[in-house]
């Protein structure tokens, strides 16, 4: 019941943010950085408390670096913002402008969402740059963060809210949840929350896509494949693979499964193998790959599994053909890349996997928002609508259609003395 | 157990058809076109069957005149699909290109979404039409027609995946749904089905919404209202009105609910009650309302309710802001409209309403897609995310990014002697 109220709170405010003007918008981001350069000792002190608990609870060491938010990460959010405000306002574009009969003219304009609601991972600086990019977009936005980071997340979330009303944002239009309860009643509240965006565990996640009717923007696993083709130049194969697996391994971009094509492995597979074991990754291999090096069996599950650790399952396939169809049909439709001299061969593999990034002679781990040059990333989406891959702040953004007339009806345009639409390009934006 | 095979199958055939150029595509279409030129006779008599069966089961006569499928209307939609041959390829457009360092290079590339589940009306035509623009976008198809048209529909699907498989379009990427039964167990295949578009009653499409975790687009209500301003000319509301009411009453672009500003109240609600009159509309009052016209007093219910029929329900409001709060709480987000002379109300009407199509001035009859000219509609969308109002062909589409390198690794752009990208437009297509 509080949680249907306060999106209902939101959404109401989500009315008014959607029109607000782009320069109370930017003051309101100016107003967020200094409130929280202002009360850094206020937002360490909370910190330190989750860090204090999270120590009692013995959290895993990696955990506490991302929970830990010091004066430094103060400072890097805050610039953060301060690359936000200098962004083109982005609601409110012409994106087409038509004129359908004299004085009638419709128009394509961009505007926010609505009501995002967002579920992140343990730092708290995700809070700052999710509040501030639903902002800058015209969302308003529901929050839930992790758990550890409790104390931190409610002193940035009230900070920020505070701010940015005292400078004309609606009330409201921020709200902060605290429990997995109130997760789970938020995901019925589809008459309120036009936008789900969970980020965290494969099983998280899933579970967040198999339980709400609300759209969803996410990906659950990141089955990642590297290609190498009979064309290929085995050493620049070997470089990307070692990059795609061990650059950072427990990420959704990272390689889980590699397809050699049979041309290759004799040559390949055992300078692989050694250079895999020198960095301590478990092969497993299909029944032909163990005809080549000394490696455990693949079992049918690895083939559907997203390891996120130091291991890499291994098949040999006889055609381009057949390792596209494994990919299409074991992948998550994420990252997948080619290795190969020949440019017919990677058409080819770019044109038929069916994958948000399709990559050629690269790294997996290049599948991300900044270095796709996005800005701020919103998360990797898997969906085949709105948007795919790495999202930036577009994807926080749709458009409504406005049509102005000087009180034309439908009669006019039927029947027999029908009149007909110019439909004639106009190159304009909408004034109103 | 058969549906699912059936998308299993049609899914292989997607990824094919996503990869086919636009030449195979085109002759395919033609030959569609020829096929059901040449078998014309084969059709009518097909839908001579249904047309019996119908009349035996005594069938409303507005639903047989939409099931009759004569050579009048082959003609038609032969007529259809050589205009949509004419359209420029939608496939394999490069929508940005950015270089993120020498000799890596991003490109977004527009692709076909996958596989589409449509569920579609009576008429025939339908079948031909979702077919057709499934086939120029690249997207296979599971369609599902009225059961009343299942001879038509039978003959027609069979004549339109031979011709095109002919042509080189891979097998299977169409396939027809007979029953009900099969309808729900599509449903359930989100391994296979990327997008489900449902056409038909608000309570078919809130069922379809309600009862998979598919991607659904569409609408299920559409409670259109239009708000009279008190800047407004009296005269052109009550036009506006009575074509917006009455233009044709069954579809969910008409008027619903009529909001007056009081200050127009007493002068318009006579003079519209006796146009209504004349036209057979009932009406139904808020408690306001009824002190300048003798009408039925309307309950909470009618607020919420999308008559389709010849009733209008009207409040009197005291402010705009009153009128766009009444809009956003009961409408559909489907389309609403603001009668005003006034500028400044009519930009806060058209900002504030949080509706796929916002008018200025006109019917909202207009909200339709070869209105708005957008070539064949694939549906109205009343979703927040993809594609909103009135739907074309885009919205079959979705991209992919494409990464092309030479060797490019990660660990190169990581750590203390990190590479930095450069991030530079580009002004090329991606030709890979």
């Amino acid at each position: 019941m509080e949680i249907t109220k306060a999106a209902q709170k939101t959404r109401e405010a989500s009315f008014k943010l959607a029109a607000l003007d782009a320069k109370s918008k930017n003051s309101a981001l100016s107003a967020i950085a200094e409130a929280l350069r202002h009360n850094a000792s206020l937002i360490v002190k909370a910190n330190q408390e989750d860090l204090a608990r999270a120590g009692r609870e013995n959290l895993a060491a990696p955990l506490l670096k991302r929970l830990k938010f010091d004066e430094l990460k103060i400072e890097a959010v805050c610039k953060g913002i301060e690359t936000l405000i200098t962004l083109a306002e982005p609601v409110g574009k012409t994106l087409s402008a038509l004129e359908l009969d004299k004085g009638l003219e419709l128009f394509k304009v961009s505007c926010p969402i609505g009501v995002i609601g967002v579920i992140f991972e343990s730092r708290p600086d995700a809070l700052v740059q999710i509040a501030t990019l639903c902002l800058k977009s015209g969302n308003a936005v529901l929050l839930k963060g992790g758990s550890e980071a409790q104390e931190t997340n409610r002193v940035l979330a009230e900070l920020i809210h505070k701010a940015s009303i005292a400078c004309g944002v609606p009330e409201n239009w921020l709200y902060l949840l605290e429990t997995r309860e109130q997760v789970t009643q938020m995901l019925a509240l589809d008459k309120y929350i036009d936008l789900i965006i969970p980020r965290g565990s494969n099983s998280f996640v899933k579970y967040i896509m198999d339980n709400t009717t609300i759209q969803v923007l996410g990906h659950a696993d990141g089955i990642c494949h590297i290609y190498v083709d009979e064309y290929a130049n085995p050493e620049m194969a070997v470089d990307i693979i070692i990059d795609s697996k061990c650059q950072y391994v427990a990420v959704c971009n990272a390689l889980e499964t590699l397809l050699v094509h049979r041309a290759q492995a004799r040559e390949l597979l055992p300078v692989l193998k050694q250079a895999l074991d020198e960095r301590q990754v478990e092969l497993r291999g299909c029944s032909e790959t163990v005809k080549f090096i000394q490696v455990k069996q693949a079992a049918e599950i690895d083939w559907k599994t997203e390891y996120l650790d130091l291991i890499l399952s291994i098949k040999i396939v006889d055609t381009i053909d057949q390792a596209i169809r494994h990919i299409n049909n074991y992948g998550s439709h994420h990252t997948d890349a080619i290795v190969t001299d020949n440019k017919i061969q990677a058409a080819l593999f770019l044109n038929l996997v069916d994958s948000a990034d399709v990559f050629w002679n690269c790294s997996t781990r290049f599948s991300d928002g900044f270095r796709y040059g996005l800005g701020a990333e919103v998360g990797i989406s898997t969906n085949k609508i709105h948007a795919r891959g790495p999202v930036g702040i577009e994807g926080l953004l749709i458009y409504k259609w406005k049509l102005l007339g000087k009180g034309q009806l439908v009669a006019d345009y039927s029947g027999k003395q029908a009149r007909s639409f110019t439909h004639k390009k106009l190159n304009k934006e909408c004034d109103v």
